[in-house]
């Protein structure tokens, strides 16, 4: 079921969901949901088993849909390819049940619940219960905490393999979100330097709106770019830009209008300001802390977590660590978010 | 071997050593070092063994000395026991050779390397031939670097697995390290309050040795503590409590004397300002980071560490993360120093 997770970042607010068609033994077919709007994993798998559906098994790890939506429901097809016995992991519990119909048409229907992947539904299910994405701040940090030397010193404080396990990140994700600051700082590309791969639309947090639209972000073919602003004055040089003006720029706000814009699964990749908002709300699902086994000292001023509030202990932003890994010489922490 | 690790923290400056004797399969004794001046691992395992030595193998982690010490050369009790066989797991190189005097007398001697237990007496070699402590400075902290909210919170930021934790790295260690400040603050008595454990000696950090004698640490029946500072003026209350005055308490200073006075494990166990010193020196051997799930934020006043100076990028302290623990929700980060 690797399929579920490859897909992960360019199904929009839709789950990617993986099938496979088993014959006497062999594999006939199998699909995944690869975009938006296109056709379900189970009737790519359909489609490549052909003939062979008839009296097979399909395995599929998210519950087939009875639902019109841009594509017909999943369980007609099935029911019209001959299926013989459907086996699914996990209930979806968003959409209609499509269990009810395939068994009023004679298809075997069985649950076999899977741990992994029923926590990974259940993320997509909070989020688009939530209509919030799925979202991950990423930092990378040193040992005590810090992003920079007191002189903004900052290139590098990770490796080169964690630089690529970024890419990856990024690849995994339709948006990334970043602050003005960080874009007029590092004049970066946010590309995934995977050939071929996904690059996510860049999200781009700019308040004030006093933008230099010259940097290259903003002259990229066909790369379209938006920027959340409350400067009403702000106009877009060229097409591939769009401004979304809001009253006030807050993080609740900003992720709930991504949903609607169908950004399913976002990652906050910028400097402590923008992060610390990320990290002090309520409403991200993921945390994943590289760390440097270094030591940066100094006054601490690019700390990646700083607040205007001081918290008593008992009411921090808290986590789980779900998850630890050598990167080279680096750490690799993923934490959930405690709510 | 395990025994070599139990006897870490109570074997001063000399090093834990375990040794086993074996005869027609069965394990017919054994011992460890347990006390600087007390008998040394290869005796202790001659004496449970008796008249079964004759003809029997000696295990042993490291080469028997040859040496004139608080005790007899080891090899000659191996030689007048009979021990047919001496297999050792690592060379003693601060010592001459027991090897030759055995071979002399007609004992097999076999050297089997083991990687585990040349990493554990290299660190050894290393602190006999700098005449300072292994040291390790211990911290708990946020992911964010805190150790306290800017009110000075800090109770608690750990889970009480990870007290049980340090109480048990306490008892591997023969000194505990501490600033007046935190004695002051907090009033503690840094005991291992494992039933019959060790308590190591605390040593406090005192440059104006402004003391008040009342606080816990300085009444407790028969244990020594040992204050450093620069204050000539400064005169001790009871026998318990021993002066060393410094014109500069420096961090090798400090670790050298303790060296000298017989200290081979010692546990940083401070505030900001004291593990700051230290971590920042190139003299420590082990850093053990145990982080909390949180966040802190707020200014961040009380990183665990901060410089008066900031360093380049490229001359950060730099370690190596040789462990990686989960302690219920809690990790445990094991570092050592990269000189």
């Amino acid at each position: 079921m690797n399929l579920v997770h490859i897909t992960k970042g360019q199904t929009g607010v839709n789950p990617p969901v993986a099938a496979v068609i088993l014959k006497s033994g062999r594999i006939v077919g199998f699909g995944a949901h690869l975009k938006q709007g296109g056709a379900h994993a189970e009737i790519e798998a359909i489609k490549m088993a052909g003939e062979n559906c008839q009296d097979a098994t399909m395995y599929v790890t998210l519950e087939p849909c009875s639902h019109h939506g841009k594509t017909p429901p999943c369980v007609d097809q099935i029911i019209d390819a001959k299926i013989k016995r459907v086996v699914y992991a996990v209930k979806d519990v968003t959409l209609n049940s499509g269990v009810n119909k395939l068994k009023a048409h004679g298809v075997e229907v069985e649950h076999v619940p899977h741990e992994t992947l029923t926590e990974f539904y259940d993320t997509f299910f909070k989020s688009k219960h939530s209509q919030l994405p799925i979202t991950t701040v990423k930092v990378s940090s040193t040992l005590d905490g810090k992003v920079a030397n007191d002189f903004k010193e900052s290139k590098w404080i990770t490796n080169k393999s964690v630089k690529l396990d970024v890419f990856k990140l990024r690849h995994a994700h339709d948006a990334i979100i970043t602050g003005y600051g960080t874009i007029q700082e590092d004049n970066p590309e946010l590309t995934t330097r995977i050939p071929d791969a996904k690059d996510p639309t860049p999200i781009i947090l700019s308040r004030k709106g006093n933008i230099d639209f010259s940097l290259k972000i903003f002259n990229q073919q066909n790369r379209e770019v938006i920027i959340f602003t409350e400067n009403d004055n702000l106009r877009a040089p060229n097409s591939n830009i769009k401004l979304i003006h809001l009253e006030n720029c807050d993080v609740e706000t900003i992720l709930n209008r991504l949903y609607i814009l169908g950004f399913g699964r976002v990652l906050i990749e910028a400097g402590p300001n923008v992060s610390s908002q990320f990290l002090n709300s309520n409403v991200i699902t993921n945390f994943i802390l590289y760390l440097a086994p270094k030591l940066i000292g100094g006054s601490g001023k690019y700390q990646f977590f700083k607040t205007d509030d001081v918290f008593p202990l008992h009411s921090l932003p808290n986590f789980s660590c779900v998850h630890t890994e050598h990167i080279d010489d680096n750490l690799k922490l993923i934490f959930k978010k405690e709510i």
